[in-house]
This record gives C-alpha cells, structure tokens and sequence, in this order.
C-alpha cells in the first residue's frame, strides 16, 4: 500500500505517530514560513503543515504543487492550535517529512468543491473530475448502501438472486427494444431487455419460487430530463402468493431501507385504490405527506346562472387549510399559474372562509354566502382556510387540480422533505383503449392477471376490467409497480388475442411463455422497482442522474466517452449492415 | 400465501399439525387402499397420503394428478410407518383432509429427475423443466450463495460497488464487440462492453479508491464448447497499491469463499512467475495438486548416438511417481495417446525404474543402464517410478509435456476433485508478437503496466518486457487475472504507439483515458475473476452452462426464446439499417 492511513482517519489518538498518507491536494496554503497542504481522498480531508522547521526543499515540493496533483507524504501526526470542529480530522495535522509526487495535474476545467462553477456539459464530458466532488460521491455511498442492505434483506428471506440474460429477442410490445445483430445469424437480431419479466416468470415455472435480481434495463424511448436509456431495477418474483403476500413483503423492504439507511422508521403503508387516488388526488401517485383531497362540486355549484360552472363538465375544489393568508396578489398569480399552457385552465374561482366566518368568493354575483356555506360544508372547509375550484372537461380539470393541489401543498410548506409517506396504490384498470390503433393496450403488461370478479367484465367491456396490479408510491412518486401474473395458458391467450396478437404473433413471441403455462405454472406475481429513483428519493433529490455513475445525456449521448459513435467499415460488413 | 410450510420443512416436531402445503407433484402411488403423492418444491419432497378412511372423492382427485402437475394441500401431519432417513421429511407424511388443483400439465418430455433421459438440447428448450432438477437447482443456489458472500466480503473491505454502463462504445482492440445501432444518431452505434476496464480505471481516477462489480461482460467470439456471448465476471479495482496488495485482497476473498461456502480451509497461495510455470509445467496455468515437474533432458540425452533425441530442438521428460506399475499396454496407449492430433507427438521414450534398482528403457540401444541413471538422479526418480520422455520443437514439445502431464496426474488419481490448490502464476510478458498483423499485441490488455526495471527493455526488446500482470489459478483453471495499470499519460501514449494504434487513433478510443490522465491518476490496479467458471469449480464440474440460468447453445442462441431472430422492418427502418 501507498500509505499506512487514510485522510479520514487520523485523530488525537494517533498523535506522535509517523504516518503515510495518498491522496490528491485540494490546495495549498503559503504564508512563507508556514505551508499547509489539504489532501483529500475518499475517506475525507487531513491538513499537511510545514513549518518554520522543514527544510527549504521540502517547501519548494510543497510549492510546486498544484491542484488535483497526486502525492504520497509521510510525516508525525501532531495536535493543531487552530482545531477545525467541522473537520473529522480537525484536531490534527501531518507535520511532513517526506513528499513523493505520484502525479501531476493540468488545472481542472471547474472547481472540485461542493458548490462547482462547472456546467453540466462540462462536467458530463469531465465525469472522473466531476465523480471527486462530495455531492456525487455521497450518492454514490447511498446507491452502494442500498444495493448491499437490499440484497441482504432479500437473501434473509429466502428470496434467490438469479441472473437472467441480456442478449433476449425483441417484442414489438411495449417501449422501444435496443437491438443487437448478430453474426452468426444472418439479418438476425438480439434485443437487450426492458425488463427480465419473462425470465422470471419462467423461473417461477421452473419452481424457483423467490426470486430477485438488481439487473439493468433498456429502452429506446425518445428522452426526457429524467430518462435514461439504460436504468437499474429491483426485480423480484414470487410463486404461491397472493397480492397481499407481495405488498407486505415489500413494504417490510422499503421500511427495512428507511430504517438501516436513513435511521427512519416509517408509519403505515396504506392501500388505495386507483378509483380514490384518481377521484381524491387527480392521479395515480398520490403525495399523502398532506390533505388537500379534491372534492366533486357539481351538485353544489350548478343551477345558480354562472355560465362557465353551468357548461363545465366537471367542477371541483380543493380547500386550502390555513391559506385565507394569501394576499390579493398571490392569488393572482396562482391564477396565471393555472393558465399556464402546462395546466391549461382557463381561470380559478376561490373562496375566501375569513377568520370571523364569512365567506367570500370571486364569484359573489352568482352565489350567496349561504350557498358558499354548502360548499365549505361539502369540503370540511375551517375559518382561514382557501377554497380553490377549477372547472372544465372532467381528466382535464381533474388533472388540472391535481397540480394545483401540489402547487398549493408545496407554496404552504406541507411537501416536508424529511416525512416519508409510503402507499400502496391498488385495483389498476386492466387494459385502456387506444384510439390510434383502435385497440385495446395493456396497463401494466400482457401477462397482468384481472381480479376474478372482473372476469366476466372481459367479454362484455374490457375497459372495465380491474387488474392484480399495484404501485408502490412514496410522496407522490411512483417507486415501483407490479401484479399478479396470469399463470393459466388460456387466459394469457387470450389475453393476447385482446391486445391485438394473432395466435401466430402470440406464438412467435410468446411461445416459450405460453409452452411453459403448459407444464404447471404455479401461481406468481412480483414486482419491479426503479432503483435509481429509489436512489435519488434516499438522496432527497429529483434527478435520477446524479445517482448513476456514468449517465446518459437527454440526447443518450455518453459525454466522456463519446458514444454513440461510428463503427469501422469492417465491422459493419461482417454483421451484413 | 398458498401454503403454512414449505415442502422441506415438515418433521415429527409438526405431528398432529393441520398444513398446507403447495408444489408439483413428483409421482403418486396408487395401492387402491392407500394413495402416495411426492409433492415436490424448490425446498424439499413431502409424502402425502390418502389411506383407507380417506373419502373417494378425494381419492378419485389424487388419481387424476399427472406428473408436474401444480397442487395445494391440506392435511394433518402424522408419523410415517416406514421412515425415509435420506430425506429431510422421511420421517413424517402428510395425511390429506384437501386437494386443490392450481394448475395441470402435460407430461414433461423428459423426466424431472437428478439423472433425466433429456438431450442437451430438448432440456435446453425446455430449459424450465430442466431448472426444475436437482442438480441445476443446486448450481444456482450454490451461485446465489457465491454472489452473496463475495458481496459481503468486498463491501466489509469497503469496496464500492458502483455500476458501469452497458451502451459504451466500440474499440478494435481485444476481441470483437456486439454493437448497439442507435436510433437518435443516424449511423451510430453502442457496443456492449467485454469488460467494464477503462471505466473502473477512470473511477480511480475518480477517487473512489476501491470499486467492485459483480457484472455481466460481451464477446462476440466464434463460440467453443465453454464460452458463452455473455457471461458473468466479478471486476474489481484498487488505487495507491502495489501488486502484492492486490493478491493478498484476493487470497482473503477466495479463502473468505471456499471458507463459507465450502467449509474448506485453504492453505497457501504461492506465487510462481510465469517463467517457472512454462518451465517446470509448460503452460501458464499450472494444476499444483501433483509434481510431476517437466525437466529438461539434453545435455543428458545427447551425445550418445539416438537420432530422434540428436535433432530435437528439446527433449522433456517427467517421473511419474510410482507409474512402473503401468503394464507394457497400458504404456502403449500412451504412446498412442500423445501421437493424437491434439497432442502432435511422434513417440514416447520411457523409461522403467524397478523395484530391484534397475532401470529399462524403450532406447536401451542407445543408453546405457549407466546413462539412464543421471537422467533418474536429474529427475529425483525412485524406485517404482516411470521416466516419460518426448522430444521435439520446443515450444510444441513443452505444451505436449503439459498435457501428458495432467494425463498421468488423472490416470495416477493424483487431481483429487476434493482437493484445491491455488496459485498466483505472475511476470507475465507484456506484449506478444504477432506474425500475421506484424506488430505487437498486449497479452493482457493495452493498460497493464511494464515492470519498472524493464522499462528500457520496451525501446530494445519490447518482447522481453514483463508485465505488473497476474492470473489466479486453482487445480489448473484460470480463474481470473489482472494488472497494475499504467497511470502516466506519456507511458499510456507509448504503449498505443507500441501496439499499432496513431496518434489520432488512440486519440478517438482512448482520449476520455488519455485525458482523465492529465488530471491526477493515482496509481492503480485490479483484477477480474470469471464468476461463471468460479461457479464451475465450487460446483465440482467444467460445464459453465450449468451454472447459468438460461445459457446460449454454442451457436450463441437461445433455444428457449428462440434468439436470435428476424425483426420488424418498421424496427429496422427506424434504425437505419
């Protein structure tokens, strides 16, 4: 080894002692008769020291060195004068006798401090500089924590970690695959996953019975700012077991993370259907850290002559607790924001319930304080509190609502990024209809088992059907999803057949699966969870990218390396393209 | 859950217990009075039983119950009258008060059983009924538990595990890449990586200090019987150590392994450079289970009139101790064992050292017993022992010793499969001429550091250049390999230079390594071991395809899902190909 310590490491204890430390100098501080060095590695950060004692040769090592220089020093560990309480090694400093410079450095194209003036190209294409920096090499212990106190937590109960393969064969279904040709096979083609579903519901058949793999996955979608073409999922398969089996196996994971990672140890885990979260929060990923449940207004609201609630398909409102504080103009701009063409509604009535009991609302010609009183009443309203009612065609201003509800949640501070709310979110439609292809497509995916009381609902009206199929939701982000499978060869066909499979596109596809439902399937389900995501939520932050090592750009472009790129003449030929 | 205990877990602790049970059904025995059922799953066989005060009902269910087919159970647990002490469960059954059928089958084309009447390849389309054997369940269980300590055991040396991308780009060097088109930049495209090596370099660079990843790795190779397109392999890297810190990291994680995961205590790992094993064993992976060293014979065996051994470029021979016991047939299938193709020899010389202290040869023509004699002193012989000798081309000779050699070991018992020796072979070369291009290859990869004190070497004689370079070997199998890197932009150029690559072409695959050079790379280096071929040995066997849930067939497909295959013309439109 370069050193006999790390730059985390050393403390009163080692006082004394001679000491060899690696590491990279984060800078260098000259005040003539002193010199103090801070090298950093990834253990953290000693400061170096020389001082009115060291010989001259030594300084002018020291002096030469630049930022992000490599070097091996060996010296005594004494106390500071000036103790940093910040620092965990604080209290010491490395009084130098020797300095080995192990490599030199150009000066970095951007800072390598916690707060950089380094752009995101640029510190895409510099990733190994950019990777130095706390702020990315903490998320990197996070994701380190969590791939190691999962797959313990998984091994603990018996669940197997089995490796499925990369090089699979493309489904037209779903997502874009990523394909690979082959050589051997001419005009023959590899696809790289989406995911390993069918893998694991093969393992089930062959009895594997637990099953889980942190594997990664491929879409060829085109980008959006949190996309990548490449990402990471907790995947994981059980046989004889029912939905509840699963939820409850899975919670105990994610309370398991909360508790070893974050020392937080999470409350409840309800159950919600898709039909509530859809009628009390306007989507299928409810953030319950707070109230604000949308309530139907129609009946309340219509028959009083205000034309735009007379026409509207659909009225609704949210009452918001505490916020009868908003000034004139901050109601205003929660207007503009409701216009905005990314919400998309026409404009916000509002009523005002004021700390005496009054009412009053910006549409008063056409209601009275007695009717508004009906309103407050329906929404649980208190003094102080803000109603807020949006109008329009029902998904629309449903979905309108549910962003200014979460607008509203986080301009009263009720979005706290310290409060884990979990949720199961459950009762998924099976199927929706597609009007472009004029066919019905899968929620979830063709091999979704429906709930038993809907089966009858397949032949009459598939849209209605309800599906074994389940989300796991924390604040309002959606974690991971998965279901009950089918398990029965007849109803996976004809499963396919609604999807728009012919027999033969399902056999060509799908033979293996449907081979295998031939020869006792027991019956399973599972569960896949997006790790990055999962990452980024432990993170408190938003972009999965800052959890990955080496991402992709919006473009699924790898700055550093630059890939995509040209593949020589040859190699084309010899894969026939 | 569809049951209350496994098919393993049943004892004469459960008597009286009412259970259910889920699993296939393995075979029923039908007496009329009295049903037997083996009610197979992933943990364990339970015997149920329907005796004569079971309902007919019920018996008329276990009748119609074909091979595979799924089942729940319920009943009340009670005493076998004749126990079963191989199996776990032998000595209870389960008396049947409930059959509930969840799914049927077809009869299995083979049988699932430890030895089935299945080929290769109807078990390898079948590969679900195959995984539902013994002996393939219990490879990946015994991988499940190699995957998890391994883990375990880096990530207590504080090892990261951080994961690299698998859409990279294509380099030239090495074997040849699979390749990814991509759909957002006309003509582009990915490869998947052989390895993740310059990545786990640039995260040295990155300051992460010691990174590990158990991680699947591309070769689009003409297949032989044991290689797989894709396989599995455990990477690892470390920064500021030397070659040894690196070795001894790895000796701690395969003993930490065969500790735990066979109860084998390993004793040492000795370091053989890479000259010695071509010496003494005549290849660089040398089983250490026995002696029978290769010596070199000329200086004894010319000079005395024997044309055959007077023109051999060399003549090698080995004691196979105790061999003399091998009757005059027994020698001759020898010597038609090293005249096959595969071994290329033109005879065998032998020598017998019997038991009265007399030595006969099959050249007693030429040599004298006197003669004979200093060859017996030079090789150690004693009485009882037989001399082999060829002679030839040196190079050929030696790889033909080789493999005589690991013939007597396996003909004596001396490569004992309970028995592991593990090997550091080490000083390998660092390039290697190649005639047909007429430049140099590196035997390792174009990273791998020169010896420091053969560094001038590199300008006179670069074939004579050693290299930081190591393999791990156990009982005569690679099971992985690795280098000190080279961490000095200038030497990294050279090296390119050396092997062919311009300036620019270095420049275009490499600049991302080059460049992260220019900014402090510390010293580093790593290893990677075949997690697949590991698998293998703790398995006791060769075949790595046993030990991979759904391996390709050595056309590189997959016979289960049938990939690869045709895509969509849409698909391949979009793709611009």
């Amino acid at each position: 080894m370069f050193r006999t310590h790390t730059c985390g490491d050393l403390r009163l204890s080692h006082i004394q002692q001679e000491v060899t430390l690696a590491g990279w100098v984060q800078r260098v501080r000259d005040k003539g008769a002193m010199i103090w060095i801070d090298l950093r590695d990834r253990y953290g950060m000693t400061q170096l020291i020389l001082n009115e004692n060291s010989s001259e040769n030594l300084k002018s090592i020291a002096r030469s060195l630049g930022r992000e220089y490599v070097v091996q020093v060996s010296g005594t560990v004494i106390e500071r004068e000036a103790k940093n309480p910040k620092m965990p090694t604080g209290e010491v400093e490395l009084l130098l006798s020797e300095i080995n410079i192990l490599n030199s450095s150009e000066i970095p194209p951007f800072t390598i401090e916690d707060e950089t003036d380094g752009g995101d190209e640029l510190r895409m294409k510099y990733r190994y500089l950019d990777l130095r920096r706390n702020p990315l090499k903490n998320n990197l212990l996070l994701r380190h924590k969590l791939l190691q106190t999962t797959r313990k937590f998984m091994d603990e109960l018996e669940f197997l970690e089995i490796e499925t393969p990369y090089l699979i064969k493309s489904t037209p279904e779903g997502a874009r695959d990523f394909v690979v040709p082959s050589r051997m096979h001419e005009k023959q083609f590899y696809a790289l996953p989406q995911s390993p579903q069918t893998f694991k519901q093969i393992l089930m058949v062959g009895g594997y019975d637990k099953y889980f793999q942190i594997v990664r996955c491929f879409r060829d979608e085109d980008l959006r700012a949190d996309r990548q073409p490449e990402f990471t999922q907790l995947d994981c398969e059980m046989a004889f077991v029912h939905q509840e089996d699963i939820l409850n196996t899975f919670e105990g994971l994610t309370r398991r993370l909360f508790q070893d990672v974050k020392g937080i140890t999470l409350e409840s885990f309800p159950r919600m259907t898709f039909a509530d979260a859809w009628k009390f929060y306007g989507n299928d990923k409810p953030d319950t850290r707070f109230d604000l449940r949308i309530h139907d207004l129609d009946t309340l609201v219509k028959g009083h002559g205000f034309p735009i609630f007379e026409e509207a398909e659909s009225v609704v409102g949210i009452c918001a607790t505490g916020a009868n504080s908003f000034t004139r103009k901050q109601i205003d701009e929660l207007t503009e924001w409701v216009k905005r063409p990314q919400i998309g509604m026409k404009g916000l009535v509002y009523v005002r319930f004021n700390e005496d009991g009054s009412l009053k609302s910006s549409v008063d010609k056409f209601y009275s304080e007695d009717v508004l009183k009906t309103w407050a009443e329906a929404m649980n309203a208190k003094p102080g509190d803000l109603i807020l009612v949006l109008s329009g065609a029902s998904t629309p201003v449903r979905k309108a609502m549910s962003e200014l509800r979460l607008e509203m949640g986080t301009r009263l501070g009720l979005r706290n990024t310290q409060e884990y709310r979990p949720l199961w979110v459950i009762d998924f439609p099976l199927l929706e209809w597609d009007e472009e292809s004029a066919r019905y497509h899968a929620i979830h995916h063709p091999f979704t088992s429906p709930k038993a009381e809907d089966l009858e609902l397949l032949e009459t009206e598939p849209g209605k059907v309800r599906a074994n199929a389940y989300d796991l939701v924390i604040n309002g982000v959606e974690i991971g999803g998965g279901s009950i499978r089918i398990h029965d060869a007849a109803l996976q066909s004809k499963m396919f057949d609604l999807l728009g499979f012919s027999p033969e596109q399902a056999q060509a596809q799908f033979g293996f699966l449907l081979g295998a439902f031939q020869y006792g399937a027991p019956p399973h389900g599972g569960i896949a969870l997006g790790f990055d995501r999962l990452c980024a939520m432990f993170g408190g932050t938003d972009s999965i990218r800052d959890y990955i090592a080496f991402p992709k750009n919006n473009a699924g472009r790898d700055m550093m390396i630059d890939a995509p790129s040209l593949i020589e003449d040859a190699q084309r030929k010899e894969l026939g393209l």
